[in-house]
């Protein structure tokens, strides 16, 4: 086995460019070994500087050929990319579905992509946190754009996309009733709407229905704050990148120069310090009541306490620890 | 305004059979009010008798229909069944999007049937608390069955139908890659597969490849355990539902003899006595730190503490109530 190195001299190698210690500190930002605290600390000073986009959309409107085309156009733009994709999983065995392989053939071999699935984990959560943690890695390490790619259903992963400074839903023409009433769920967390396969004939209806959705909220907002873009894509035909980047640019400017920009900067600080707090509370409480769990929990089964007193019993043991 | 009626009042009311008092009751878990506890308390112990059938599928699979189906078959069997929908909602408004009245056409006006849709809420949680205390509402009320609905894509959606005592995965032909690759990651939690929309010519391939599946699992795991049954249905023409009756009563009926089956209900208490535990926290750490939140987090978006100090400071400040 190989020797144990420090955070800290990952996050050495990582500044320098060195990618491998960079997959490093994402799998520790998984484990959450509080080792590595220090480490991550230094990383979030240093970054602050990548533009984080948020790709969202339901299974099958097209959002990870959409994310590869895009880091090719990037690419050529002399962008360095770094995708951070958060993918369902299975809840028993934690492996991640998706996966970086399908994408790795267009963009294999370039260093200035950097791909990584972060897997939808177990009961305990964590995911929010340690994907953050991945952004802040590529972020701190020079990456122009970091793309944080979610499926649109579920809420963990829904909030996600919504952590970073623009968020992008991705529609696409031809979904099935069931799919679209889900969607409409995430649309209006949109900054800028993605229509891909614009190719397709039945795309213009797709496109004219989320202008007049978008009509209809500017004339009840009033139109004080950002209007979300609405922007055709074709990945099989190479169309609509050079738009995209531009209402993403744009966006970027948006929240760096008005004050509801800097004030969405602040709810996603304290997003992600609820997240991180709700982990590291969720962590001490596991370490200290495990033993309380399996005769607290028998006793709920057997009907003898409810769900609230069991979970007070539970909790009652319980003793915060200080700050470290 | 109508006058407060006390959780305890409407207790008695729902259990002679008011579906008013019973809607109102889940409200109250909704909102989470600590004055419905001992009211819940009372349910939970009354709970116990009822089937809790766990159903969940990727959007597109036909799950909605199945349950309004399998609910017709199981009234005429005399049976009366409720049924909790999860569904993903807008995070921003709460509203909840595939809604009962869908469903409501063919099951309208049987006082047999009660159907609630619970929103999956905002970022604080709590929807699985929720959504068990409905099912106790039903449960402890005399419902014969009663059936948790949720989209098999989400992490938290995907837990709720885990904590089911029969779970349900929905599969059809003809869906799409990238929504098989999401399907693969909720198979392996189903105690019986159903496969909808058999009238369709390519429903065999998916049952074929089903089978396989599970015959590679049962040669890995020695048979020991329950071994999870495919069932092919049609909801268009009627078909596959007896079959599919048998199958969740002869799990039931595995859950009361075996030793497993036993295990896996106080894996199910377990699990609720964490989400309740975790609900709690977070609903005392709201009350007492939320005063503290802007000022850490606004520390935390100038890039002067890093998230875990954001939330080491937020935790230091907070003191965990005793019991009640």
């Amino acid at each position: 086995m190989a020797k144990f190195v420090p955070s800290d001299v990952l996050v050495e190698r990582a500044l320098v460019g060195d990618s491998a210690a960079m997959a490093r500190l994402m799998s520790r930002a998984e484990a959450a070994t509080p080792e590595c605290r220090p480490a991550f600390a230094r990383l979030y000073q240093k970054a602050g500087q990548a533009h984080i986009v948020g790709i969202t959309g339901v299974p099958g409107s097209g959002k990870s050929t959409l994310v590869s085309t895009l880091t090719l156009k990037l690419r050529a733009a002399g962008k360095r990319v770094g995708i951070i994709a958060v993918d369902p999983s299975s809840p028993y065995s934690g492996g991640s579905i998706m996966g970086d392989r399908i994408r790795m053939s267009a963009l294999a071999g370039d260093e200035g992509v950097f791909i990584r699935s972060m897997a939808t984990r177990g009961a305990h959560g964590g995911m929010a946190r340690a994907s953050l943690e991945a952004v802040d890695v590529l972020d701190a390490t020079g990456f122009d754009y970091v793309i944080i790619e979610t499926v649109g259903v579920g809420q963990a992963e829904v909030e996600i996309a919504r952590a970073a400074h623009t968020v992008v839903v991705v529609s696409a023409p031809g979904l099935g009733d069931d799919i679209q009433a889900i969607k409409a769920g995430i649309l209006e967390i949109a900054d800028v709407h993605v229509v891909s396969k614009c190719d397709r004939p039945d795309a213009n209806r797709t496109i004219s229905d989320l202008k007049t959705m978008l009509t209809l909220g500017l004339s009840l907002s009033g139109g004080a704050s950002w209007q979300p873009k609405v922007v055709p894509t074709s990945s099989a035909q190479g169309e609509g990148f050079e738009e995209l980047i531009t209402a993403l640019d744009r966006h970027a400017q948006w929240m760096r120069s008005s004050s509801a920009g800097q004030d969405r900067l602040r709810h996603i600080a304290e997003f992600r310090m609820l997240k991180t707090a709700e982990d590291l509370l969720s962590q001490q409480f596991l370490a200290t009541r495990k033993p309380a769990l399996a005769l607290i929990s028998g006793q709920l089964s057997e009907r003898r306490i409810s769900p609230y007193q069991a979970a007070e019993r539970l909790l009652a043991g319980f003793q915060l620890e200080g700050p470290a």
